[in-house]
């Protein structure tokens, strides 16, 4: 999945799309952007799941009871030997009724499931027919009785995954509260529970990087829905501007007045600005203040930083 | 929660008690090995608990969509200068809707929770009038119409908190699940559940630790409990003497059918075992091996193990 | 919200839009069968709701073990009295332990906060600035830096306190467990529990009827979204006519290859389907088959049962 | 289930045992109220899920999108001809995103379970070593390494199973917030979960039935454990006798104070109840007053009426 991150923000570091809170378009940002926000959430939840794979874990040997009683006074060295054996780390004490390793491991699971499931949302949502921006390689989801859908299949199966992968991780977090020196029940529902989590998990990973890998980007579209405003989406920018010449609080109250406007008599939001006395710009300067593509910050260095977390980090896991 | 443990731990480093498995007297263990399990799992998620704190936390600031535009050129320089402002790390990106990082701190809370669950159910336990091992302090507890009865008040509420901390914690994990860059409801339930599970799992441990550090523990009652089979408890210590006479298979053949005839005669196990000529021991052998006091196993060495631990750790977290 | 749920029904019975599945485009529905299908699920949770006030509750009298043993021989003529006297069914035993009542509570509760929540969801979705199909009355949803924003707020806070009513429930659930004739922990975790269940499945339900009482729908937009895909939308119902002509295997193979085509090309679907020599339709019939508003089966009937049903029910409660 | 409680709550209407609140021993109650409050919470569940079986679930066809629109004219028609094939009631509307009847069908395997959960429970707890009030039927449970234990397999496996369907009935309660006319996701994870709930709800009933069809009750054990705190378990009947003479507050200082002195001395409450000279009972009056077995109140009969719901429910279902 980082991989396949990584690549999408590197081609895209200087793709222009909208950025949408609440799902309504708010500013511009980049598709790199976009991308190098899941590549980053990744990489963390691939980090945390190596800390329970190298700490996390450790073996476990016992006895009935955590005394290792039936081993005489060979109990510690026994224990030494068979952590060795199974290469674990040997635990402080058997942990029986410790469920914490059990739980962390579920936790770290549905976070990574977590993950999976929001790239996975998001594809769903930008591979919508009225988006468009995305949608899953050539050949997969093609509906039988319904031959125009391009159904994002990949994104669909990682989220109903994921899903299941955070429930059973949930029972894991259950067993934590477990009687004495041997659950009764909660130790025994973790077979099914753990299994299930590492099983949905994976799936969910797996079916996202597949989305992802053959996913063909439609950057015109992007840029045709980013403008789609009018310019209001980067409305943000004009008052930016204003605000050196107006100050902050009529800068701010002739964009929304001529936003208003817009909507009311439906010609561009540019025309409203450009109408209005106190703004005192040429349409040479509304332009520009309007150019999605000149309001983005510092997307392109952000997308840089990522990249170079994933290249320090690509060898490893 | 981890001093009282370990005061117990130290104290009771000796004191043996039936080890239950399924809710059923199995072996011999001590008590001290049952604070000692109880503190390497609160440090364990202490530990956890101060990871997050440390590294898991971060810094944000990233203005609508998380490409800092507004702030122009100053965007990566005014993103470092809050985070040394708010004394907390500087995050690769702006982490809007990558919400990992509160998921993880939920997940920390919830097996914090958890384990403050699992000690106060043990205590609920070994509470309970028919095993009377333990209480909560004097002047705890008290019911205005019962007035025979010690509540474990503290393990209770640690219990009640416990199940409400995990439940906001869930919440947090759902919360993965955010659209685009900036959730349409996850985000705003974060804000109840986040305080929630910070609440409720620090009342957990607060309520556990009121709970342990008064205390009273009854050694005598932990003895007479373990006595109260007549020996079953430690019949495999019997079967490891028997073994290096007659075999493994023999040894637990005569275990077991001693251990049957007893239950249906009414007769000590003791006698039963005796009266079987394979077993060919004393009645001083035979009682040895029947002393549960002598069948601890490693238990004392792994208290010391899990005291050195909270001797290396109790500056720091 | 049933209320508003059937205006909408009413008013937009007619008013073609896309249904979507996997959020891409299938077929022409009505806004107003849309409306009709929260309107139903509404009514099945206000009844399932009502089921449980009405048989659900029972009045809770036992004493401190259910015995009713403190009031000698007038126990039961005592819980009858008491029964009457707090309005409430007399249930066949007290319930200390029998927590099912609480649990069906939070159950119905998390039903309407579920359903409230899939309403919210499909507003946020039509919301969304490039489907533009609907949005929360004016004045509300304004955003102080971002002034084109019209933010769905009453649908988000819906979300998020379905989403946090449906935890709380899931505690009431969990208590079913409890021990004996008083759970240590799980009983008194219900009682932040059931009333956080019952005020925010209130507030999810508020903030759903809110959003929809004043919402602005924009049937011009859900037109010109339905015909985006140059009639591909509708070309499941150009298949039904070709079918009775060429059979159902070589129509649907000509649709497919018309949609392709179109995709590749450029061109509209329309022509591509004339242009197929099997087809030998006319303009006319081609454009007859890919009218949307033709295409709508029995989405007008469907509307009518279900505000029968809303007449027929909505004196009650 | 039904059948095995009434059957144990028939055979111990009149035995005598210690009703335990927050595991403490609290009052005297019989075994038979016990399983009659079992009873009714199985007789609950049962009647919420036969509800949802004939209730709850309806035919579900609607085309693509719930228009039916390919049937053209025949769309009703072919529905109600549909549902009456498949021997369901017809909906008001195609459901394919009204997902609360399988929500509700989740919530009642949830509450079943849970209620098989609190049997298990309560099982597990009279089983303890230090309780023993009841065990699994011969040949269940036994050890190969512990021989002496007799563990509630049953119960176990119950408790489980319980944790397991809740787990998955969660999930279907998710999928209410289900996109526009198909999920992307919510609705592919309810196939798991759907039959992951019924096969373990079905379970963990099941295990139970099975662990207390063939349940060995020991009516000796449960007096012996009543009698354990020497009368303080029905200090509460001595205080209602008191209060005839003495007043309700003095009554309950003289029980309180007797019973903080029997608790010091080691004495029995009952002599230290005859010091008190405000008593001013004969031995045989505190003797009376102290007959857990005199302390019932209307625990048989109450213990009827559940008997007679379930021989009226018994032939239904």
């Amino acid at each position: 999945v980082a991989g396949a991150c990584a690549g999408l923000a590197q081609e895209h570091r200087s793709t222009p799309m909208a950025a949408r809170t609440l799902l309504q378009q708010a500013l511009p940002t980049t598709f790199g952007l976009k991308a190098a926000g899941w590549l980053v959430a990744v990489l963390d939840a691939r980090a945390r799941l190596s800390t329970v794979r190298r700490d996390g874990l450790a073996a476990q040997l016992g006895g009935a009871a955590g005394t290792l009683a039936s081993l005489g006074d060979e109990g510690l060295a026994t224990a030494r030997y068979f952590a060795e054996e199974v290469g674990l780390p040997e635990p402080v004490l058997p942990w029986h009724t410790s469920r914490g390793r059990v739980a962390e491991l579920g936790a770290a699971l549905a976070v990574l499931a977590g993950v999976s499931g929001k790239i996975a949302l998001d594809v769903c949502l930008l591979a919508q027919t009225e988006v468009g921006e995305v949608r899953e390689a050539e050949g997969r989801g093609g509906s039988s009785t319904l031959p125009h859908k391009r159904n994002p299949v990949g994104a669909v199966l990682a989220r109903s995954c994921a899903e299941l992968a955070r429930m059973h991780a949930s029972v894991l977090g259950d067993a934590l509260s477990s009687e004495h020196e041997r659950a009764a029940g909660g130790w025994q529902a973790e077979w099914d529970a753990l299994s299930g989590a590492l099983a949905y998990a994976g799936a969910a990973a797996a079916s996202v990087a597949e989305a992802l890998e053959g996913l063909e980007v439609d950057a015109e579209r992007m840029r045709r829905n980013l403008d789609a405003t009018g310019g209001l989406v980067v409305s943000e920018a004009l008052a930016v501007v204003l605000a050196e010449r107006l100050g902050r609080v009529e800068a701010h109250d002739l964009v929304r007045e001529a936003a208003a406007r817009a909507a009311t008599s439906g010609r561009p939001f540019r025309d409203e600005v450009l109408e209005d006395r106190r703004a005192a710009l040429s349409p040479e300067e509304v332009d520009a203040a309007l150019d999605p593509a000149a309001y983005l910050g510092s997307a392109e260095a952000l997308v840089g930083r990522a990249l170079e977390r994933w290249t320090a980090e690509r060898g490893g896991a």
